[in-house]
């Protein structure tokens, strides 16, 4: 057996060494809940970056910052002539945060690295670790920021411009925690991307599959509505002469929820906010204010949901007379995975013998950003519950391993083992 | 035409006199948006009931008040040992309240009396008006405090030891006003009982009718309902692994308005609270609490309506697998009132040539514990838009004018009119 085919079939991560640098890296801002803290440019974050970067130069990776902050960590490669190929996640955290979510995305990948470097194994092309700025959007929004950037969503002046609830701006807390790097975002080559990820759902745990080879991102289309009716006694209005807004926006509430089920599999309708003004016992709702978030697939069903939507609002303003107003703040287009590494992942997943499935993300990661630029794919592991954003938040170490794994074989294969 | 028999058919009160007092006792808490806010037992309650009894004892009336401060204008007629034909209402208002509810009824007595006074008449038995204490429950709780420990409802030591959001006692806070009177509530004897008061609702004006004779006050149960599902991802949650608490909590509240429909016309259906947890954007709603308010005018009705909302519930239960609870937090059975005290208004308002309706008081109202212990009856006046519990609550002087003159005649009639 050739060299580098052996190295294909036989070389293991250290799953003990990549579960002792979570729990460190966890360390760094942990809540008394077995959570973590850590907010996207605070001194937490600095600390982290600094930790994460020290072990990136003890296994002799080359450091790069860009001026938005993101992390490059570079193991070379044979040929410097060829793109790098790419793995990363972010480790800012939410303010009650799990230990996995991002944070397992850039140590696997740094627990590729120091896996070849304990083998002796030389790649083709360079290899790539990124730690991307404010991934949660917790502290500075928009979210996804430092991919963002780097994949040209929204400009530099943008992402600096925004502020936390304190006022201090992203430019100003990058250069005051030491990460205004100099190199122009998107500059940086990248051959193709992987990230790693804790699922953040069910799925995977309820099929008992230890991978979730992630062919696509869900799309989706986030609206406020408010339904405005007239406040007035319960006791003393029958029910002739109501104009009761929560009478009609919870039929409007009933509708995004139908919706999602009726363009399953990845058809997803949630109502999570709800305000109702004056909101008293025995008052008559004037006003309810409401969120609103389709998700699918294919843009093609995303659309045909915010055209179903906006039928029944219609319908329901005029059954009602009363005026509902729909607003639409957010949409991402649905992403499809680059089927070359979506393949890369399933096979690697297969000749490791781990149970796998075909998954989509329903949550937003930086690798759907990443897809603009580059050939992108995900690998997804179980979490426990389903559960994260949460303190929580959990993963067994077999899986966290299993991931890690699949994400070394990707890399190799897109990377190429070089003959000694 | 005898004495009686004229006084019968031409008095009328004075409107404009009418007017003027109301405006006047206005004043003392005025807000500026012309409204009023004169909570229970405070300095402005005090001066308000100052105003009050200074104006009774100008008409030769005598003043008594008992131990909840329930304060009583007499005047006398030619028989002590008749018990007195009452009428009266409140003068406490909500924060934002208006300058009609409850002080309409206590004036529209007063102006009665001033308009005996002119004419000179005198009646076989005595009359009374009353303004019972804390009706609007606004600052103390229970509601309807006043007539409730008069009729029995509840103890005085129960509405004593009411405290405010500041901690301070009923039965301090009346000593402190001066009007925690020597009689034993309930003592008092009450021959008959009229309370003229605003619609609060908008029956009588939709119908363009001036007086609402009316014959009964709504049952009502008020319910908290929780719906307990789990919080989770809106993205990567598939439809059929939710439990989404808002999805099952709307179908009830939902029902809660068919409810209220189906059982017409009497009926009424309200959800006026809602709280979502975690209430976020892209969470499936884990807990739901919302308010059940059903009304119906008859036991068998309301009690109809608490066997269908609880048998839904059980089916959605059985349906969603998630946990509902149902939490009764109140109950008043309907008050049907006196048929010859409702005979009297009609006839009345009849004979005033007004034009009349029957109705029924979908809110409470003193007149529904006096009912439990006297003749009663009510008096309806449209409001502006059935605008009440509103600073800018409002009423048409003639309307007022018109309830005060059908009060007038129906305490006379009942009180029968002494030849001189």
């Amino acid at each position: 057996m050739h060299f580098a085919e052996r190295i294909m079939s036989d070389l293991r991560i250290d799953g003990e060494r990549l579960w002792r640098s979570l729990m460190e890296l966890a360390q760094i801002g942990a809540t008394p809940k077995g959570g973590v803290a850590r907010l996207a440019l605070t001194d937490l974050d600095r600390e982290g970056r600094d930790w994460l970067v020290a072990r990136a130069r003890a296994s002799s990776m080359a450091v790069t910052v860009d001026r938005i902050g993101n992390v490059f960590m570079r193991r070379a490669g044979r040929r410097a002539d060829l793109p790098p190929v790419m793995a990363g996640s972010h480790i800012d955290t939410q303010p009650t945060g799990g230990k996995f979510d991002g944070n397992y995305g850039v140590l696997a990948g740094l627990e590729v690295i120091r896996t070849l470097a304990d083998h002796g194994v030389v790649t083709e092309a360079p290899l790539e670790i990124a730690a991307w700025t404010n991934e949660e959007g917790s502290r500075f929004v928009p979210v996804m920021m430092g991919s963002g950037v780097f994949c040209g969503a929204f400009d530099l002046a943008h992402a600096y411009a925004a502020r936390d609830v304190e006022g201090r701006s992203v430019h100003d807390e990058l250069a005051r925690i030491g990460y205004l790097g100099d190199e122009e975002p998107g500059r940086h080559p990248v051959g193709c991307y992987f990230e790693a990820h804790i699922e953040q759902g069910p799925v995977l745990e309820e099929a008992a599959k230890v991978i979730g080879v992630v062919d696509a991102a869900l799309g989706l289309r986030w609206y406020d509505c408010t339904v405005r009716g007239t406040e007035s006694h319960a006791g003393s209005t029958p029910m002739t002469s109501r104009r009761d807004a929560l009478a009609v926006a919870t039929r409007v509430m009933q509708e995004t929820v139908a919706l999602g089920n009726r363009h399953g599999p990845h058809g997803r309708g949630t109502v999570g906010y709800v305000s109702v003004f004056p909101n008293s016992r025995n008052v008559i709702p004037g006003e309810v204010r409401f969120s609103i978030d389709l998700r699918n697939a294919s843009a093609e069903r995303v659309d045909r949901m915010d055209a179903e939507i906006r039928a029944f609002i219609e319908q329901a303003e005029r059954e009602s007379g009363l005026a509902i107003e729909l607003a639409q703040v957010a949409h991402y287009p649905p992403c499809p995975f680059d089927p070359g590494c979506v393949a890369s992942v399933e096979r690697a997943a297969a000749q490791l013998g781990y149970a796998h499935m075909r998954a989509t993300s329903g949550a937003g990661h930086d690798a759907v950003y990443l897809a603009r630029v580059a050939p992108t794919a995900m690998i997804f592991v179980p979490c426990k519950g389903g559960l994260s954003h949460n303190e929580l938040e959990d993963a067994a170490p077999a899986h966290l391993e299993a991931g890690a794994n699949v994400l070394l074989h990707c890399m190799l294969e897109k990377a190429v083992v070089a003959q000694p």
